[in-house]
């Protein structure tokens, strides 16, 4: 099967003898007859192409496919690939991993989007040489062979000529085509096993895989797509702050001015994000009060969610917080720290909101003509009209939240957290998130979608750049694996950026409610060396801040509701222990993503141990997930993942406390004592 | 979220005010922004549609998706469903199995191809009644929201109204609408306890279930298609014989007639498809002689493979045999007994093939203009010239093998076995498989591919009914459970048909060249209860033929090279055993189908045991794989599936031999001794 068409005729068609045979090759017109490569299976590939995967610049994206023809012909496949503003695909070739399963990778330099898709063909040259090996090792003289060769090879010359910069390859293929044919003239002659001798070298495929013949190739349809966001898409540490509650002095409101006073000890603590929960005006009507009460006394403050008054919504800034060129000024600042401001996008208004005048139709109408304000019966929430998607005037409702996003775009703001993307359209945020990257591309859309699995995963496919997870409520080891390992292993690490909250200022959990201080260092390391994207909620987090509103996972006396003061100026062990994860955050790669996670064996039910690795930057984390007790167990080193062999001597050395073991061999004691350090964060280093 | 939109106003949009806004309403131009449902993760779903799954009529198709929305509200999801010459959709609900898993299920009941797919929508009624159970639970008076209760029942009437036979429902609806609001005006009164009751009632979600509002629908975009052949795709007995070695007398070429005088024997032991080897010319150019002898003697009949002489090619009958009447007057015959005949394609020719003469495009020329024999180096097989599917003539070529096998169904054959479908394009497959069954929907190709899984798979995707299977190599009973678990419970069990063989004319497998009684009963029994379709080849088979050709799984003195002279007449325990097996698989339904397996743990590594099911009719297959030895064991019988409870009394009634037991509970003792009989075949009846 794998000598060459030495000729191509022109098709000869019979012309149709009747109107059925004229039917029956119209069945046949769209066919390729004589393409005979599948490609089937490709990963990644997120609902057959439906979606993008994502990535940062310097990432490696590695595809798969299943790539096989009828016959036993040998196949070439190339991963073709382009820059979003690049006119022409690059090419990188797929290599037979096993059982038609074809690999090929990739590198995204730069932001944006990539395509990618797999060009696979039949191998005739690769083929023919196969043969050639075969009936050399029988003894079979070759030279009707070495003829066929010959126009392969004068096929490859051909394709080197017409491409700048291969004379000295066209010439050295010409010389090998003639040589091929006085070779195959000669079988007792010096050509003749000089030919042979080429026919069989790996010189000859190197020329056949640089001059393709390229037959009827078979391209999968779907051009698939990368979204490469900028860096700190990929590693961000955030820190949540009420403003409002930023002053030094009990009694006053916080302002923008006492935001900037705090970023010293902020950055300082290794944030480079500062997350700020919504400060437009706020509504007065049906006002909550402390504690989330239905009546609030005069002086209360008010939700900052409750968004809207006669000062303006979504695109006004409260005054009590100070003017915009205050939040500019904010934004500049924390520049000069090296941090970024995000904001909050909550989707809702207060009955004071000019929306509510104005757009009366994008709120849902009660039968007596008001409007439906929010319940999640039996409660009531009178405070709060959601908006109402399905509205007729939908497209002028999505065309004003664009206006927003881009006017905060214009204020400087590149990140914003969603509240409750789950309850609007999933369409709605895949065509706003395009919409605003297209003005903004280093936009960053964090989800705030507690809920169902394939709701998280919706929004993320759609184009949150990172999304909240189930983190909060994973307490033991056995679970945090298992979440982990669906995370990292499953079709979601391909699109949903995990980012990790031990507690939200909506979320005190249950197994931080007893204040106990090595729970608390246990949940932020966690967080901190699980996932490369973080955040706390601060400074109540690590201030320890933990009595819970009765029976709730929810806080008493919650920002959300009150002006709180807070003593800015404590240090403890835990913010001890956020400055310097956030500092070996920083030297160290492998914590830089969240992927290259391996979990150990242990020998302890409540000791977990990782390894995370970039390179030459190799981690060991090993953390004691029981807060009450002093662990030890046998963890089991994956040395045959960091090429250490079983002999061999290798040094860990606790980036966290400065002592080091030299170990040898898989399995190795560790033991924690919750009440000292309930963790270790080793570098692994070679002897 | 819940109450209705009291009126639909038309869309209000803002005239563009610049180009720019002109471009950023175009990109909503594309959007159904109210359409809120998403459907993902469709199963049945082959490569994203691209494929049909395959059924019989009567098959349940049960369809599952991943089906969700944005926020809280209650879903309605329908499974629609058409036969091919239907105009209009038929619908069956969907139902929520958990975690936004919905299920649904239509049965196919005749021939043919059906399309389906998933229609879902909010369901604004549902979610309204939802809130009306919590709010009354609560305590709350319901007024205002009886009359958005109003609005729903209103639309219901009307939607009632819109079709005839409903104005009873039309009536009855109006009678609730006016209840709503009378209940709604009068708190205290009966009106609004009889409202409150009917909101809550089943009978409310009934009507809004029977009329629905459907608003915003969204389908799933890809029509799916079930490939419904007739019943005997889905269960059939074959049995492959040589006519040439028919004769009753040593000596003689046998003939159609001389087949015609088996009809008796075979039928009698239950097949009821007879499967013949190529029946057309055979070539004498290089015609090989006894045992593949590359020269053949005077008087060898040659190779059937070796198609093609100056008598004529595939559209021609081998004169040995008799005439193209006498083949036409064995299917006649045949069909008396309840059985058809199939013809085996294989595309190859002997360099005596018309087609060589008239279309020598149609094969690969060598360097010096000859054309090109198979090869498989260092073999050469001069006998044969493959047909070169990358012509450029490749349309005549498909054009003219549609010819041939339209010629075949002209002669009556709607079976046909295609050798070595693999070394053929896929594309072609595809083609012409759905070109032959647009004129003889009876039409069945069984794939005899020997090669690669994904390539095996392919063919069944592309169109082939039955596929030949690993079974022949799968031998102990933990690979064979390996694989049945493969073909029954992966993707495949929607398009591969599994028609499994003991042996084959091309196969002597080593696990039955010793010739030992016991193996060949229990490789027989496995593939004739495993699997609904299996064929055997025979007589060699059922007379235990087992001589290797040596150091090969081949038969010495095989029927492809000569005539060979059987003793039609004889019978022993394993013609009993496929008489009596034939006789159980008709009289059982569970032996009809392959997927309905589910396997037993048993304490023997030796004893394999499963039960088939087909609604009353559940089956219990017990085996000794090991062919040497007595074994003994307890069997896990898997009473939940079979709606047994723990202390309740069961009889297994061995449907081979007669004996029953009286078992109890799931743990039972089994006992086989190969030299007796290595298998049960149990029909468990409840007392």
């Amino acid at each position: 099967m794998s000598t060459p068409t030495t000729a191509k005729k022109p098709t000869k068609k019979r012309a149709p003898q009747s109107n059925a045979e004229l039917a029956l090759q119209t069945t046949l017109s769209g066919i390729q007859g004589q393409q005979r490569v599948v490609i089937e299976r490709v990963t990644p590939e997120i609902d057959g192409g439906r979606f993008p995967i994502k990535a940062v610049p310097g990432d490696v994206i590695a595809v798969e496919a299943d790539i096989f023809a009828d016959g036993h012909d040998y196949l070439a496949a190339r991963l073709l690939y382009k820059h979003g503003d690049d006119n022409t695909w690059q090419e990188t070739p797929m290599a037979l991993i096993i059982n038609d399963r074809w690999g090929g990778a990739f590198v995204v330099e730069k932001q944006g989007r990539y395509h990618y898709t797999i060009e696979a063909w039949v191998d005739h040259p690769a083929s023919w040489q196969h043969e050639i090996h075969l009936k050399v090792a029988d003894g079979q003289r070759i030279t009707s062979e070495l003829l066929a060769g010959a126009t392969y090879v004068e096929g490859m010359a051909q394709r080197a000529g017409r491409q700048a910069g291969n004379a000295h390859d066209e010439a050295e293929l010409y010389r090998i085509a003639t040589l091929f044919r006085t070779g195959s003239a000669d079988a007792e002659g010096n050509n003749y096993n000089e030919a042979v001798s080429f026919a069989e070298s790996e010189q000859f495929l190197h020329y056949a895989h640089l001059y393709p013949e390229r037959q009827y190739p078979t391209r999968h349809a779907p051009e698939l797509a990368v979204e490469v966001d900028r860096p700190r898409a990929g590693f961000s540490t955030w820190y949540c702050l009420f403003p409002r509650s930023a002053a030094r002095e009990e009694g006053h409101h916080g302002t923008f001015r006492d935001v900037e006073a705090l970023l010293p000890r902020i950055s300082g603590m290794g944030f480079d994000v500062l997350y700020l929960p919504p400060i437009h005006p706020i509504g007065t009507s049906h006002r909550k009060g402390k504690n989330n009460s239905v009546v609030s006394q005069p002086g209360d403050p008010g939700v900052p969610y409750g968004i809207g008054s006669e000062l303006g919504g979504h695109d006004a800034i409260h005054p009590e917080l100070g003017t915009l060129d205050d939040f500019k000024h904010l934004i500049a600042v924390a520049r000069n720290y090296g941090m970024e401001v995000a904001m909050d996008l909550a989707i809702q208004c207060s009955p004071d909101h000019p929306w509510a005048k104005e757009h009366p139709e994008w709120f849902k109408k009660r039968p007596d003509g008001t409007i439906q304000y929010a319940e999640n019966p039996p409660k009531k929430y009178q405070d709060i009209y959601p908006v109402y998607f399905e509205t007729e005037d939908w497209q002028n409702l999505w065309l004003e939240l664009r206006r927003v996003l881009l006017l905060w775009g214009e204020w400087g703001v590149r990140m914003i957290r969603v509240d409750n993307p789950h309850t609007k359209p999933f369409a709605f945020w895949e065509w706003v998130i395009a919409e605003v990257k297209k003005e903004y591309p280093d936009m960053i859309f964090l989800s705030e979608a507690f809920t169902k699995p394939k709701v998280m995963q919706e929004l993320a496919k759609r184009g949150f750049a990172h999304s909240y997870t189930y983190y909060t409520w994973r307490n033991n080891k056995q679970e945090l694996q298992e979440y982990m390992t669906e995370l990292t292993q499953s079709e979601m690490k391909y699109y949903f950026r995990p980012n990790f909250w031990p507690t939200t200022h909506d979320i005190n959990p249950y197994i931080l409610q007893g204040g106990h201080e090595p729970q608390f260092l246990i949940r932020y390391f966690l967080a901190a060396t699980l996932s490369s994207n973080y955040g706390i909620y601060g400074p109540s987090f690590e201030l320890m801040e933990h009595i819970p509103f009765p029976n709730k996972e929810e806080y008493l006396n919650s920002e959300k509701y009150e002006v709180r003061y807070w003593d800015w100026g404590r240090t403890n062990k835990l913010t001890y222990l956020i400055g310097l994860t956030n500092r070996i955050r920083h030297e160290n790669a492998a914590l830089q993503k969240t992927n290259n996670i391996t979990f150990c064996s242990v020998s302890d039910d409540a000791i977990m141990a990782y390894v995370k690795v970039a390179e030459q930057n190799r981690l060991l984390i090993v953390v004691n997930t029981d807060a009450y007790s002093r662990r030890a167990g046998m963890v089991q080193v994956p040395i045959w993942e960091l090429n250490i062999q079983p002999d061999q001597e290798y040094v860990v050395y606790d980036l966290l406390t400065g002592a080091y073991y030299t170990w040898r061999g898989e399995w190795n004691y560790v033991e924690l004592d919750p009440y000292t350090l309930p963790m270790h964060l080793f570098r692994i280093d070679l002897l």
